[in-house]
């Protein structure tokens, strides 16, 4: 490129209409001259320089993404992750915000996806190592968008649950069980005191516990536990399958019995879970498969957060994520970033709850939510809950004295004395703790 | 684990019935014995070892993946890319081959993706890198799936186009021209001698060219170039919306005149693929948005072929990938192997068409033809035709006199002294090969 070539890919905000512009956070590693580096970059994923031959045209005023900000340092030791690369040159890391014309490609999240993760991204000249480190959208792409029906507020108005965290528990085994002992494992949770039993997101429509039989089941004990108990329980029925059985499967699990819906986002694709929204009525819980492989490495893919924020526009109304500690390998400020986006303002998007999980226990749940630093979250133990050793229902009790105990400032140990539940779990888990 | 747990999680192949398994080949690095991370990675992406408080079960025989094939070398130097975890102890570099019971999940591609690129793979205790290296389905899995309609054989069918490779281009240039100038670039490049002219695979139904207007201008002239050169000619519409639309936009693109239709894989999602599949006249053709940011690298990740065997099972005619040579950043092995994964035996699903693409020209298709080392392939150059100096007729007519002399043996140089848009690329084109 020229210096004029790249200028052109190169504006300040100012001059831009920033309704007309999706703003992308970058972090890249490249060979050679940053700044030429981004113009590339830019180039890539919207227009290039074509011009029709004999035909004096320039598409970059409306078209062309366009570097906002540049930041770089040299990175003398090379690439951080080994690539197999023929660019040569001095190599830089380099922090770059891009504006992206939003009607290149419209209010679609294919087409949203294929601008700002597709070949553009990760195959322009020089920049072998990229992430895609945030997306912020302005209001006017935002309005095509519905978001989620219930959010925070009206998960918590379903479950009348106010002023704490939404208690979810993973019923295990999670393979394997046909359909009446599962649901018994489901129901002695929700006496314990969980608002939220749920499918485990590899828990299928398959032949030895199909969703009928199973959304029948827990929907019975759900019905028999809010009257034992008199609050309202949530069974999160995992609907996942392929897009064109969601409406199905959907209207098959709330008529049988399931009040939310589980869907893994990815695998199912986010665009099929949009178009699920527009007939759901019921809440739709997103899970995490397929996220991590490109999202894990600091270096390279996708940031989490950004996923966060799609499923969010997608319609989840709780976005199940990658929870605190080395178990789930994501980094505390990560899981921070995510928890955020889930709940930080988002034009007329709702807010959807962040449930951070992995390995959580009644002992773990402080540590969340001091992190989490509010009540709004999720907290989702599988093991916690159902390997206690007094049974789910103990589970489930654990985690509610355990609650009880941090809302009163008491210590867990101290609780315990008078709570066998939390007792017990303290002496099963506490060891790993 | 206990070595009574591990060794529950690995299995003889002799021992399994071949058609309740598919295969999964992993590497990854792991911290501890390599032997007891390929246990737990059989265990969190099947069943764990989950039992019920006070029953004694063990769901293993049935639903656990069960490691076929483990080899092992200690990486002294550690980890191979930086990754942030807690896990301690000798790093191993290790080779596993995974026998996974699909009556798991069953054949729903959401479901097949959440077990074998889920939580259970990317979150197993120990693994922070891993990448899944290839999948392998049985006749009994592969059963349940149509494939692709047309696959090589039916398009060639439709082109009337044997025993070469198949022309594609992409029209530039390829975002902000309304659809008659757009159009009339195509027309150019099918009189030139390309077999098909296609929409960029970020060019979506947008307000300044929408797709009824686009698909009526090039359907046009697509008619008027087959009754000039004789030929059959395919106009590739690019389709990729939201799920919901894509039933709408094929019917539309169709009636209007556009003879096949492109779509972006995963940012769509393989399901709405599938779906897609199952209502389609014309052929589906595969764009790679998305693919790179979990497929780039060698340590980390998803092997691109395991998505090039999805996008075949899901139904598409061709699939285009990331090419050779340094501008693509895929090693070559890997380009073969993609290759291969579209054409080699798998049960009953037709081969598909293998596109290598990235800055091709008529100098580029000898090395893309040795490479493969047969005809099955389609080339997709951009610039190589449309900013051909003589325009994309000419710019048509290059790759065609290129193929020409490549079939015949005559050296490019040679055959261009005869033939002025070959010399006009040889000229234009030639320094940068």
């Amino acid at each position: 490129m020229t210096p004029g070539d790249i200028a052109g890919f190169y504006a300040k905000r100012g001059d831009l209409n920033p309704e007309d512009y999706i703003e992308l956070d970058f972090t890249f590693e490249c060979a050679g001259d940053p700044r030429e580096a981004a113009a590339h970059l830019c180039s890539e994923q919207s227009t290039a320089q074509w011009r029709r031959v004999g035909v004096d045209e320039d598409f970059r005023p409306r078209f062309a993404a366009k570097v906002l900000d540049l930041e770089s340092e040299p990175r003398p030791s090379g690439f951080s992750i080994p690539v197999e690369c023929a660019v040569q040159g001095p190599v830089h890391a380099v922090r770059a915000t891009i504006a992206h014309p939003h009607g290149n490609f419209g209010p679609r999240i294919p087409n949203l996806l294929s601008a700002v993760c597709g070949e553009g991204v990760f195959f322009s000249p020089g920049i072998p190592l990229i992430r895609l480190q945030d997306i912020r959208f302005p209001d006017s792409y935002l309005a095509a968008f519905e978001g989620p029906r219930f959010g925070v507020a009206g998960l918590r108005e379903r479950l009348q649950a106010f002023g704490r965290p939404i208690f979810f528990g993973v019923i295990k085994p999670n393979i394997g069980l046909p359909a009446e002992p599962f649901a018994e494992l489901g129901y002695q949770s929700w006496l314990g005191g969980l608002d939220i039993a749920k499918d485990d997101e590899m828990l299928a429509d398959v032949d030895w516990c199909p969703l009928s039989e199973r959304a029948a089941a827990l929907g019975e004990a759900r019905l028999r536990a809010e009257r034992e108990t008199g609050v309202p329980k949530i069974y999160l029925a995992n609907i996942t399958d392929e897009v064109d059985r969601l409406a199905e499967l959907h209207d098959l699990a709330v008529a049988k019995g399931a009040n939310a819906l589980l869907i893994n986002a990815m695998p199912v694709g986010l665009s099929g879970v949009r178009m699920l929204r527009k007939h759901a009525t019921v809440p739709l819980i997103a899970h995490f498969p397929f996220i991590a492989a490109f999202s894990r490495l600091s270096g390279y893919g996708i940031h989490s957060r950004v996923l966060t924020r799609l499923q969010r526009l997608a319609g989840f109304d709780t976005v199940i994520m990658p929870g605190f500690g080395s178990r789930m390998m994501t980094p505390e400020h990560e899981v921070l970033d995510c928890v955020r986006a889930c709940l930080e303002p988002m034009g007329h998007i709702k807010p959807c709850l962040p449930v951070p999980g992995g390995s959580d226990w009644a002992g773990t749940l402080e540590g969340v939510y001091r992190k989490v630093g509010s009540v709004d979250f999720g907290f989702v133990p599988g093991r916690g809950v159902f390997g206690h050793p007094m049974g789910p229902r103990g589970g489930a009790a654990s985690i509610r004295q355990a609650w009880d105990a941090i809302s009163q400032g008491i210590p867990l140990a101290q609780h315990a004395l008078a709570h066998a539940e939390l007792h017990a779990a303290l002496e099963a888990f506490g060891r790993r703790a």
